[in-house]
């Protein structure tokens, strides 16, 4: 059922060789436009334009929204006037504004000088918001109706200009464009009366967002709310566009895998891991990488202000790695835990008090389980199973306490560094893993380190 | 606009306290029923049933659906019989499932006593299916329309029967429940012609899942494909149900902390921050941390067996911290990378080659420039500024040498091992940072002290 199959790619490069054009029409007729983009993104480049000129001409459009911006900027190298203007015209206005934004100037002037003016205009409204606004990432093609309309009017007005829409199924009721109230297709076909103005029916209590909200914020309205569509107003409260469900899946699912390359010490990017190019993944990844290891100097700095205690009993050093590692695991874990309840919107700064008590909690269950464990561990297997000698009472105890204490601080700062950073503005994503591992190494090596020369010299 | 202001719930408790019961009648009613639910969570348990009583019946089923499990059965337990018959019959078929799902036994026989006898036959097959299969998440209530049908007749049949329907805007046409094809409530209502059939109009390319489909891939589908619900159909062809949008974007959701969780060393948990108990979140952190703290013992026995040329060279200690952390970083941020590809479906096992290709070169950039930096900031900073004279030249050569081929290391064990994991079955999403961290440690050090011992002694 499911057409991302590898063999219809193979099938259709077999009948492009061939040049069995009609047969190649009646297979992409049945195909849905994602699965003609797989099969787009595994042909070789010169072969791109001329299957691309075998779409029906409103899936032509469709693909070429969902294609990748270098690929779009060959087909459009390749195109007449004639089908640029086509298949730009064919665009939603939101997709036709993307596609705007990103193309060298040159082939933006070609682009505006063949679509409508209308869409001109709107392209042009769209660009001026702000990156990652919901004006930016709304769409101006909606139904709108008026509140003394029937449903029966209403009814007509869809059909006879639903076709240009991005969805039909939500309706907004307007009157010089301020916003009234919100009517779904569905309210209009089950009301009892065709002669109901849809005043009656409407829904007054409109949800919606502002131009200049922040996409995420508005992507978790959709899951919270489960909207098909989410309208856009302008400060006066007039009605500028909608942002549909389908885009902010796709808002949600970046901003989620932003998240994700934040907290493993990455510069987010919007490009997938195979379309990345070498270069791009060291230019993401080396700024962190850089300034975590310089940071790991204090580490450094404290085993050198210890490096006597260590040399008079060199089997502590065996036990730093064990240490540091369930340090950093214990941060990573609460730390991960709180960042992801903040982007969920499950947690707010006024919850800090509950959390830190919670992971007080937590992490005494967690340090004594550790520390006993860690103690079985060392004197039967370390010192029994391996004979290391050298491991002593004092010794197991002084490790065990440190592991206790270091599970307790790591939590502390994991769960509090995320919180505070949001509050003060920056993002919490970036205080996961690798920044909460360096601060608790430093922290664990110190605890380590003051109680071994307390107890053990 | 936005209705999740903390004022509204003080209003609603203040009011409920002054008994103001018709003004709350009219507040609520305005209210979307996520924001009721979020009124909810603040009051005190007593309080609940009172409010719930004030909801209009069919916000009473949508808030009912939305609230825990524990909420759920506390206001079922203060229900009369003919009050849960009213919210149960009134439930969707899926979220009325899910609620027998979770209900101890006792509470189940008085559920299913009260719903009518299709919805329990209805509850009874969804449950039927396994867990996290589509068959469990989806919904027996859709739009089926016969081939023959003209487009005026299926319209009629819509606002006869859609008033139960979770979704009307996709309808399904089928024969003898055997699914042949899909129409929108947009073709129908923008068919030219009101005598057309609907097998016509119809698309008979329908894209669908097969009841025991995993979850996760039905997301997927609808994140791809853009669809308002999925139809799922039995081995036979037959039609049994849907999936819909705001179900999907629910599971994918959830699908995604997971992997975060199990990213972070952690057992997933289907409860949110707020309501784990110290205890829960113990017992999903623990295994990990326990599990990681024993493999800690490999590191261990590197550096017994090193305690020798560490106990001469004291001023090797300093820097194991730094590799060790790095090495971690490194490893992770190609683990973690891999994992959210794979999950999004971008990457799979047949682009092994290309991703270890693209790995090394990333690692020879990351490792020179790190091991310049790192040999820059051991000369003049480590050596010059804090004045530590135990490093010389050669132990910063080694110390360099031995971050290049950890940063190597690193990354290929981190990009390799969730795509192995995937391949022979396991979840990749645990093969991220602290295992990866475990296993570059240990590889680190050999590395370390085998280069040292060469070189130093």
């Amino acid at each position: 059922m499911a057409m991302h199959d590898v063999t219809i790619e193979k099938t259709i490069m077999a009948l492009l060789e061939e040049k069995k054009y009609q047969t190649l029409k009646d297979i992409l007729v049945t195909m849905e436009p994602s699965d003609i983009v797989s099969v787009f993104e595994e042909l070789k480049e010169d072969r791109m334009p001329l299957l691309f000129r075998l779409l029906p001409k409103e899936t032509a459009a469709e693909v070429f929204a969902e294609l990748d911006h270098d690929w779009q900027a060959l087909l459009i190298k390749g195109f007449s006037d004639t089908e640029l203007r086509e298949v730009v015209n064919e665009l939603y206005v939101d997709d036709a504004a993307d596609l705007v934004d990103e193309m060298p100037a040159n082939v933006v002037k070609r682009i505006l000088a063949q679509a409508d003016p209308q869409m001109r205009k709107e392209i042009n409204q769209i660009l001026s918001f702000p990156e990652n606004s919901a004006g930016s990432v709304m769409t101006t093609e909606y139904v709108s109706l008026r509140p003394m309309m029937t449903v029966a009017e209403a009814i007509v007005r869809i059909r006879r200009t639903g076709i240009d829409k991005e969805t039909i199924y939500t309706c907004y009721v307007t009157e010089e464009r301020k916003l009234l109230g919100v009517v779904s297709v569905k309210d209009l076909l089950l009301a009892s009366n065709d002669d109901t103005p849809v005043s009656e029916i409407m829904d007054e209590n409109v949800i919606s967002v502002n131009t200049l909200t922040d996409q995420e914020e508005v992507a978790r309205m959709f899951s919270k709310y489960d909207f098909l569509a989410l309208p856009v107003v302008d400060r006066g409260g007039r009605m500028v566009g909608i942002v549909t469900f389908d885009d902010a899946m796709d808002i949600l699912q970046e901003e989620t895998t932003e998240d994700i390359e934040k907290m493993a010490g990455m510069l987010p990017s919007e490009k997938t891991y195979l379309k990345s190019s070498s270069f791009e993944l060291f230019r993401n990844r080396i700024p962190w990488l850089a300034l975590l290891m310089v940071s790991a100097t204090f580490t450094g700095i404290i085993i050198t202000g210890f490096e006597n205690a260590l040399a008079a009993q060199v089997v502590l050093t065996a036990f730093i790695p064990m240490l540091m590692d369930t340090g950093g695991n214990s941060g990573s874990q609460a730390s991960v835990t709180i960042i992801r309840a903040l982007s969920l919107g499950e947690l707010e700064f006024k919850d800090m008090p509950k959390v830190i008590w919670k992971e007080i909690k937590t992490s005494v269950l967690c340090g004594v389980s550790l520390a006993s464990l860690c103690f079985l561990k060392i004197m039967f297997f370390d010192r029994l199973v391996l004979g290391n000698t050298g491991i002593d009472l004092p010794t197991a105890a002084v490790v065990c306490v440190t592991m206790a204490v270091t599970v307790l601080m790591a939590k502390l700062v994991g769960c509090s560094l995320p919180m505070i950073a949001k509050k003060i503005g920056f993002d919490p994503a970036v205080m996961a893993s690798p920044f909460i591992t360096t601060i608790v190494d430093a922290l664990s090596l110190l605890v380590y380190f003051k109680i071994a020369t307390a107890f053990l010299f």
